[in-house]
This record gives structure tokens, C-alpha cells and sequence, in this order.
């Protein structure tokens, strides 16, 4: 019951920001005896602070309110893509406090040498937590790929050609020395869910209860927010949306069947358009943020190809989403991945094949929009998901052995 | 407070049975006392009776059971179909009281006239709960339209040519002098939704958190149960697949697209196969049941031109799944409308399709079950929505004049 009010407490303070003790239990229904308690419980913890004096709407004496510490605790999210690593560490508050981005050929190397390199990273995630004082409350993994998120293995990533890698054992293997210091929970999951976490938890759509996520890299992934909740599915493989056929006669797919949605859409068939095999653009080896704006500079240049290129991604963009528009009716399509990068180029063919092809009027009420997070929604979405563990259950984080009495 | 724990304590005696008063309080944590004044009221207003000795587990004097008396109140599920109208009342233990279908030829008619057919027969379903003494507390229409359910109007249903026809207030028009009498709220949604909803309820699949339902009819219509709810989507408008294309140089669609699912699959796609257009299985003026006897028989004999077709349809069935089952993951996928009278023909080709084009091992462990309920369906989801109310407020039900003191 305890925990539970703690957790009541913590999470009204996070979504609704600094107020006084009385205004939380006008809030909760908890009485001030009870709240403040919690509150200097929740201080011991080193999860909330007091703050400035709350005047708003009190007729007597201001309280002093209490606010978010957001300092104390670290989530860390891990993305594995096809030709890079992402480490990022958020606080409570959603500030990010560490984020690194390795070049890293994960196609060509076993899982073994992947898993690693994403070990190597992650230690330095959390050194870089303890350096600041913050303690690590949880690592997830984000990967493209079929996860069964129970067991933590990776059932089978088309595009990183893994079948069958327990990445959670793999990943507690390799970090046996830091986790018995630091005990914390290690997760995987799809990129893509995470993503659209990531965006409904802090992208400019935030707190959208019905949004799809759509992301553009080697892969197109897919994860859809419904009434709140992350689709996850009875199993966890929901969102499998790269693989949708458009085209039965369409150019060959990495999954050995004709037209799926990504080989119109995913990064390789719009490079296939845009530009030849030799071209700097096609160029795995360099940056993909340069390579993109390498796009962008020709598309403002007003060269033909790349323009031409863009526009039949944008159409095939909007052909696949009017599917997934016409079954979830969601209020907003984000486009994460390099369709954000590129969106302004891709939105007006889009929005056209959408309004000729979604059956509600008005295209159901939905809008589409860029992400603002880009290629770190997912990775954000995976520290978001180790820092709400904390706000289930702030009890997780001990009491903190030296708390400076404030204020 | 009091309205909640009625709600509690009949949810309890509908979804897990007869019960002991010390059993119920044992299960919903509230003292004895409550439980039997709960009790008592819910007896007075006609939904709860004493039933037998409860012996099971007890180790003191055995206590009396209660009950779900079903028999006080009906849920009215009315369905209007491109060439039939059903009416159906359910009791609150969803015994069915009163089914009845009548044969319309709906596009042919204008709104204002299918809307009095619907009322009359609608009449006919609350005359006869009035003379089993049964009190209706709710008549929801299903139709296969976009419907946006607040405002109780049919944005637009392409089978049947409606647009914008406020169902809801024609229906309370036309039933003035009954609702005056006997007030009850009108809902009207889609039919495929509430097909799901009535295959959740009281299906072969009843509880399956994750299912996607699937009916062929004129259209292909899809209600998904995600996570034990209804999907409905920001403005109420999902579920619409019927117009998924699977390939741009198809049949062309009613929506003036072309290779829709539904060109496909649809009772049209289908009857285009298996026979020539002057054969009587293509007779709308025929009844439809007849219609699929006269086809499965056909099957069954080893006619090879429906042997054929019933394999290419399966086969199309299996194409448009596949992406369903990528995108949700389901448990289950239920096949009702013509699908499941036919399904014996429909399963192999189908599951064929599903195995090399589903991205998740196994198929996501989705299984495909054929509908029990058929075209039942969608009125027993109806009248299943109107029951739902008076199991989350049981004091919709007002206290009976005459109730007989029992046991």
C-alpha cells in the first residue's frame, strides 16, 4: 500500500511538475499527514526535492511545493542498428545526460563481437552515471528485430541476420562485474515499439494516446500507441509492418518475397533511386547524417533525380500508411529514421496517395508529422522504459546515504 | 461508492458464477455486511436470486449462493446488413430471447426507409421483452459503415451508398411513443467492431485478449480486441481493411480503387469464381444461408470450378491476414460472415499463405478459428454493448414493484 502511494505520488509530481504537499493530497485523495511522509521518502530516495513556494490558487498560508529530482537516477537505452551503436542516459526529468554514437558494420560481424561492443558501451553509460552520482536504474536494449521480450532473445532480425541470440544472458554475461556492483535490470526490445514510447513520452506529439510510428533506415519499422498503451501483441511481434506486400510483382525483398512495403521505402530502395551504386550517397562506410544531407543539398538544388527519387518514396510512403491509417485510425503517423530527416520532401506525395486512399473522411482526423528525436527516439524510448520501472515503484532506489537536508 | 461495489459484485457473479455471500466478500475484499446489503439490492432490482447450497470449499455451515438472475432484463442488438435486417435480444446471461431476420434489399432503398424497417423491427424486439416481462435497457445498431459513435451518425457506409445519416436520431424519431414509455439510450457502431466485441463476449474464442475478427460479406469488415478492449481508433473509424490493396493492377473496387481485399474475398470476388453470373447461387433474392449450402455442397461433391475458387479465395484470405498478423500479432484470428460457413475450403490455402508470409516464427503462435456465432455476430456484440451498461451501473435497472421474496 506504502509503495503504491509512493509511486501515486512520484508520478503525479512527474506528469503535472512542482507542488505543495497539500496540493498532492487534494490531488490523490491521501491525507497531508500521509503526503508528507511519502514526500520525505521520497527526498530519502533522492527522487524529490523541495522547491520554490507554490501561491497558485491557495487562499492561506503558501506551502513550500516539492518537485522532480530528476538528478539522482540514470535509464539507460541501448540501439543496435545495421551500421551503428547508440548509448544514451537519461534523468528523471527526461534530461539527457550522456548519448554516443559508434559506426559499427553489425551486418558483417557474428552477434558474439556485436554484443561486445554494445557491452563496452554500455559500461561506459554507467561510468559515466557514477561520475555524475547517479545511480543506473536500467538498461534496454533496442534492436530491429522479431524479440521476445519474456526470455530477452532476439527470435530473428531479417536485417542484422540473427536468428535465435539471448541478448539479455549475453549482455549480463559480459557485464557480471559491473551488475554485482550495480545490480539493474537488463531488457530488449523492437527498436521501433521503443520508438514510439520514446515519441509519446517526450516528442513533440507527446501524450498522444493513438499515434503510429514510422521509421525509415535499412528496415521500415512500425510501433503504434493505442488508447495509451504500446501495441505489443500476444506475443510481443506485433508491428512487423516492412514486410507488407504492395506490390506482388515489386523488386525482390531481403525476406525472399516480391514488393514489401521497404523495398520501396526502406533506405536502400530510395538510394537505388536516388542516386548510383558508386555514388558518395551509397557509401555505407560514411556517415548516414552526412549522406542525408547530401540529399537534401541536391534536393534543394533542384536536382531532378533526387527530387523524382523522393517523390515516389513519398507516394510509396503514403500507399503503405493508408493501411495502417484505414485499420488504427490514429490521430498522428510520426515519421521517424530518415523519412524525418527527408520528410519535407516526402510529405506532399504522401498526404495525396493518403487523402485518395484512406476510407474515413478527412482522412479520419489524422495528421502526420516529422520526429523531432530522429534516429535517438528509440534509444530514448528504451532509457524511458528503465526510468519507469522507477515510477512504478520508487522503492527500487535505496535510500541515499548522504542526503544534504535543503531548503 | 455504493454504485461501484453493485457493479463489483454483479461483474463477479457474471464472470466466475453462482457464489456465496462470504465467498463474494472473500473475492472482492469488501466486509460481509456490505455484501449482503449489495446483495439484497441487486435481488430488488431483479438481477441477482438466491440460487443453491454453496458447499464447494466451505468448511462452516454452508452458505446460500447468489446468482445472475438473467431473466429481468434485455439487450437489443440490431443489424442492418446490405440485403437483410436481424433483430436480437439477449438476457444478461446471454440467452438469447428473441432472434429474428428479415429480408431487405437495403441499397435499393433510401436511408429514411431501411431507418423504418429497422424501427419497426426494433419495436418488434421490445414488444416481445415486454411480454416476457423483461425490461430492455438498450438498442445498438450495427452497420458496415464508417460510424462516428459519439454523434450516433453513419459517415459513410460504400456498400450501402449512405453518407452522413444520423442513425441514432432517425431511430429515436421514429420511436418516440415507445422511448416515452420505456426510455433507453441508441448506440449504433460498425458491425465488424461489434462482431469482435460479440466473439470476445460469448464466442468459442470468448476472452482472447488479442484477436482479430475477419467477416465476409458484401464487404470484408475487421473489428481487433487488443489487450481485452476494442480498438476504435482517435475518431472511432478503424478497422476498415477491406480496402487493403494487395495489387495495384487487380479487380477494380466499388471505392473505385482497384485489387482491394474485398475484390477479392467479398461475397462478389467469391460468387465471380464459383459460378457464372445467371446461376442461382448468384441470386441476391435468394436466401444467403441457402445460397452457401448450394456452394458447400458443390464443394463437397468435387466440383472443381468451386473446388478452384474456394482455393483462391483462401488463398486471398491468407494474403490480407498475413499483414493483420504482422501489424497485431494476435492470438487468434476469427473468420465469421461467409468465411466461416465455407471455412472448411478455406483453411488450407489460407494457412499456406500465412506460413511464407508471416515475418514471426511460427506465425506469432496466432491460431485461425472459425466463428461459432456467423452471422450472429455483429446484433449479439449489439445487444452484448447495451448488457455491458447495466454491468458497469447496475442502478440503471430500477428496483421491481413486485419482487417475490425467494428460498
Amino acid at each position: 500500500m506504502r509503495r503504491s502511494n509512493l509511486a501515486l505520488v512520484l508520478r503525479r509530481l512527474g506528469s503535472h511538475g512542482a507542488r505543495s504537499r497539500a496540493g498532492i493530497a487534494a490531488d490523490t485523495g491521501l491525507n497531508k499527514a500521509t503526503v508528507s511522509s511519502l514526500v520525505a521518502e521520497l527526498v530519502e530516495r533522492g527522487l524529490v526535492r523541495e522547491g520554490e513556494l507554490d501561491r497558485a490558487g491557495s487562499v492561506g498560508r503558501p506551502g513550500k511545493s516539492v518537485e522532480l529530482d530528476g538528478r539522482c537516477v540514470g535509464g539507460i537505452g541501448v540501439e543496435i542498428n545495421v551500421d551503428y551503436l547508440t548509448a544514451l542516459v537519461l534523468d528523471l526529468t527526461n534530461t539527457v545526460l550522456f548519448e554516443q554514437r559508434v559506426a559499427l558494420d553489425v551486418q558483417a560481424l557474428p552477434p558474439e563481437d556485436v554484443l561486445d561492443a554494445v557491452a563496452e558501451l554500455t559500461s561506459r553509460a554507467v561510468r559515466e552515471c557514477r561520475r555524475r552520482d547517479v545511480l543506473p536504474v536500467g538498461v534496454t536494449v533496442a534492436i530491429p528485430a522479431l524479440v521476445d521480450v519474456e526470455s530477452g532473445v532476439v527470435a530473428f532480425a531479417p536485417n542484422l541476420h540473427w536468428r535465435d541470440v539471448p541478448v539479455v544472458r549475453g549482455m549480463a554475461d559480459r557485464l557480471t562485474g559491473l551488475l554485482a556492483e550495480q545490480p539493474m535490470p537488463i531488457r530488449v526490445a523492437n527498436d521501433a515499439n521503443l520508438a514510439a514510447l520514446g515519441e509519446f513520452a517526450m516528442g513533440s506529439v507527446a501524450g498522444t494516446t493513438d499515434l503510429v510510428y514510422l521509421t525509415g533506415e535499412i528496415g521500415v519499422g512500425g510501433g503504434v500507441i493505442v488508447g495509451g498503451r504500446l501495441l505489443g501483441g500476444a506475443e510481443g511481434f506485433s508491428g512487423e509492418i516492412g514486410h507488407i506486400q504492395l506490390d506482388p510483382r515489386g523488386h525482390e525483398c531481403g525476406c525472399g518475397r516480391r514488393g514489401c512495403w521497404e523495398t520501396l521505402v526502406g533506405l536502400a530502395g530510395m538510394l537505388r533511386l536516388a542516386a548510383d551504386a558508386d555514388d558518395p550517397v551509397s557509401d555505407p562506410s560514411l556517415d548516414l547524417d552526412q549522406r542525408l544531407d547530401m540529399i537534401g543539398r541536391r534536393a534543394e538544388t533542384g536536382d531532378r533525380r533526387t527530387l523524382d527519387a523522393l517523390e515516389e518514396v513519398g507516394a510509396g510512403l503514403g500507399v503503405g500508411a493508408s493501411i495502417l491509417i484505414n485499420v488504427f485510425n490514429p490521430r498522428v503517423v510520426v515519421l521517424g529514421g530518415y523519412f524525418a530527416s527527408l520528410g519535407p520532401y516526402l510529405l506532399g506525395p504522401m498526404m495525396a496517395e493518403l487523402r485518395s486512399r484512406v476510407v474515413a473522411p478527412d482522412i479520419g482526423g489524422c495528421r502526420v508529422e516529422l520526429s523531432t528525436l530522429g534516429f535517438a527516439a528509440a534509444s530514448r524510448g528504451g532509457a524511458n522504459v528503465a526510468l519507469e520501472a522507477v515510477f512504478d515503484d520508487p522503492a527500487l532506489v535505496p535510500v541515499r546515504t548522504s542526503v544534504r537536508s535543503s531548503g
